[in-house]
């Protein structure tokens, strides 16, 4: 039987016997008794197991040592005045798979630092078992939200010839010969004979990709990793990470919002419902308030603001910043709009200078329809916008930045061939995950993180 | 409003006046009236738009190009005799984004070669609206089966330094110069200098990270991307494909079988129960008979045998067969032993020498507890096994084989604290795909497909 199945009906198998499966995560072994913590993995919780001298193999359980693999068959005992309201009364205790002396897992403290370097044991310990417990059930709550209203999923290519989208360094995917590849007449590398028949990288952003399905099908979305070769060493980067990306037809910068509003609200509120558990456990040891957070959030008004008008509310501030304000906006910006609002802040039509090609010049001719949302306690966690529609204008700003339009022609092409207004916003999968779970470093909500010289596992 | 939503509320619409947005599928202009097929994304039909001269831009509207996104304005008609329901009378059409003349997609039989070419634009043909429509459903059905049975995701890494997995050729991911690399004492290329630290690829498979997850919690799977640097060009090949990898502690052979059976028998009726338009049309113009093969692949037991008793079959067949049978089955072979049953199989316990090194060792020492599952009218689509859990066995099977254990060290250790006996499998997803629509090149169910020499968009 499941821990989890376990846990909704301990009231009805009370007295019964269950035979249960899991790994030790504490043992305390007295002189005629002893009590084994197991958790196997179905919900957050362990269930105490206490077994006596009634055992046959009372001396080999008694030796039992944390992280164990065990089977275990006994009675069902209610206890109301524990923090858990059940426990188990051993029959028998089977090792199935012991742990060596060397296990590095204690119930103990340790330090992040220390478990990032066991990344395939660290699932066992309270916190990894609350983030990927968590972060599984948001896996599932973005795409319920978005098929719930319809969107279609794409799976937006990861290998891409696209090296223009200026998001970042790409990674170099690749089979010639490393040391010897072969050169042209020029002396350059030929990358004609690489596998694909020309250089390609590991993708930025599925967005270009959205669009073209979102011509099609109106809402769409991707939810699949996209890589940064930047050789950054904060707590906020890595290498590989997942984004969503909706894009959506006939849908201004206001419809836009009304979606990332809505989509924010939604995946806040399925972790507050199907997570308390968790959620105690970090609010109490990760991040005090983190319950308060969310539900605040979750229950708030998103506030809408120009770019022209958060400046203006940064000028009047009469308090002194580090950095300047009037294109982008730093930590600190941020984190003063927040307080002045007390809600999650969208900010919108940013000066075209600081954002990207494809994004809709406003009428001003200065600034541009995107948005960033900022949230309390996370500051930035979506970026989007309304996408240049118009193919003139696309074409233009593409040759001023130094876009290629050969390379980018079936994409330009979307825009001669039925072209609608459309938008669309990206979420860091792992930022919106920072957020819920209060963890502040970003290698700590991925499985097997990737960082400048470190791929290991 | 969405055509999804109308179709759902045209009776109650009737009559009403209603404002759709979408794109031009086809038209048919006459001297003093006209029909617009107009699709929207939403759903897979289309609706017919009818309009005469009493419109304002009647001659605006005759010259509409199909391919165009256009809005109307218009009254709900119901059209009981005709195949479709309803149709729009329209009051205002208006041209949002006009198609040029040489949008290529008209409303013709395009041929699989031409449409591959138009990956960007092929998406607004019946056929892949039915594809792509098919896929995000399938999307969905997947998470939903594991989340709803207690399933973790793991998003197990694209980027990874095992090299040893055997599974076929790979990527390498690199940011060192491709031309001029840095060199050690040795004259060999200085990976220690490249991003990672190290020489990197591109993963090809999930299971391995996933094992080490399903020893913290149980059940987990994996949906995410894999590669294959294989100069294959056949229709079942292509470089870039998603992969589904459940794989869950305290869990042997049979076990995984179940869960197998299970989830395509899951997947295939939420096919059958939420595309029946999708269905209809590729059992018209794609695959005679695909409902009945699904509709009865869905309710049908699936047989359980070994591959010893499967190669007794083949031996009293009184078939001649072009190829040997006695270690792997060809196609001809799975052919014969589904027409045999007639209904899907599992073939276990095959020959250790055609498997991977992480199979299970059955006590005859000459064969490993793995899987295959081939399915009527698509051949092998599922494979899968019990892991091996035993250190000793595990390291002396890795040491045979050449597979590094040093490298492997931490998926080793799995083995020393706490192993437990586990299985697992793998579900190609765009096999899966190919299975449901009867769609033959796999090139033809992915949104942007990458194979040997061809990347583009």
């Amino acid at each position: 039987m499941k821990l989890k199945q376990l846990q909704t009906e301990h009231t009805e198998k009370e007295g019964s016997n269950v035979t249960l499966e899991g790994w030790v995560r504490n043992h305390r072994p007295q002189k005629t008794f002893g009590f084994l913590d197991l958790n196997d993995g179905t919900c957050f919780e362990t269930v105490q197991v206490v077994y006596d001298q009634t055992l046959d193999n009372f001396d080999e359980t008694r030796k039992i040592r944390n992280g164990s693999a065990v089977r275990i068959e006994g009675e069902v005992v209610l206890t109301p005045k524990r923090p858990q309201p059940f426990e188990i009364k051993a029959h028998e205790v089977e090792v199935v798979g012991a742990a060596d002396a060397d296990y590095p897992i204690q119930p103990k403290r340790h330090s992040r630092e220390f478990l990032r370097q066991k990344a395939h044991l660290r699932p066992r310990t309270n916190l990894f078992t609350a983030v990927f417990r968590i972060r599984s059930l948001l896996t599932q709550a973005i795409h319920d939200f978005f098929q719930s209203r319809g969107f279609i999923h794409l799976a937006s290519p990861i290998i891409t010839a696209n090296d223009a989208e200026g998001a970042g360094e790409m990674f170099r995917v690749t089979t010639l010969d490393p040391k010897a590849p072969p050169l042209d007449d020029s002396g350059a590398v030929d990358f004609s004979q690489d596998f694909f028949g020309r250089k390609t990288n590991l993708t930025v952003s599925g967005q270009l990709h959205a669009e073209a399905f979102a011509q099609a099908f109106r809402d769409v979305y991707t939810f699949g990793p996209t890589f940064r070769a930047e050789k950054s060493h904060t707590s906020t980067h890595v290498s590989e990470f997942w984004m969503v990306e909706p894009e959506m037809a006939f849908t201004d910068l206001q419809g836009n919002m009304d979606v990332c509003e809505d989509m924010v609200r939604h995946l806040i509120r399925q972790v507050l419902k199907h997570a308390d558990s968790e959620l105690e456990f970090l609010d109490r040891f990760v991040e005090n308030g983190l319950l308060r957070r969310l539900e605040r959030v979750a229950s708030s008004e998103f506030v809408r603001i120009t770019h022209t008008e958060a400046v203006d509310i940064l000028e009047q501030s009469r308090q002194t910043f580090e950095r300047p304000f009037e294109k982008d906006f730093a930590s600190e910006h941020e984190k003063y709009l927040l307080s002045y609002f007390d809600a999650p802040v969208f900010v919108t039509d940013w000066p075209k200078d600081t954002k990207a090609f494809y994004m809709r010049l406003n009428d001003d001719n200065e600034t541009v329809a995107a948005v960033d949302l900022l949230a309390p306690g996370g500051g930035e966690i979506v970026g989007g916008s309304q996408r240049e529609e118009r193919y003139t204008m696309l074409k233009k700003r593409m040759d001023e930045m130094g876009i290629d339009t050969e390379e980018l022609d079936w994409y330009l092409q979307l825009r001669r061939f039925g072209t609608t207004p459309h938008s669309g916003f990206g979420l860091g999968f792992e930022r919106m995950l920072m957020y819920v779970t209060g963890v502040s470093n970003i290698r700590d909500v991925i499985p097997f993180p990737r960082t400048p010289n470190n791929c290991e596992y």
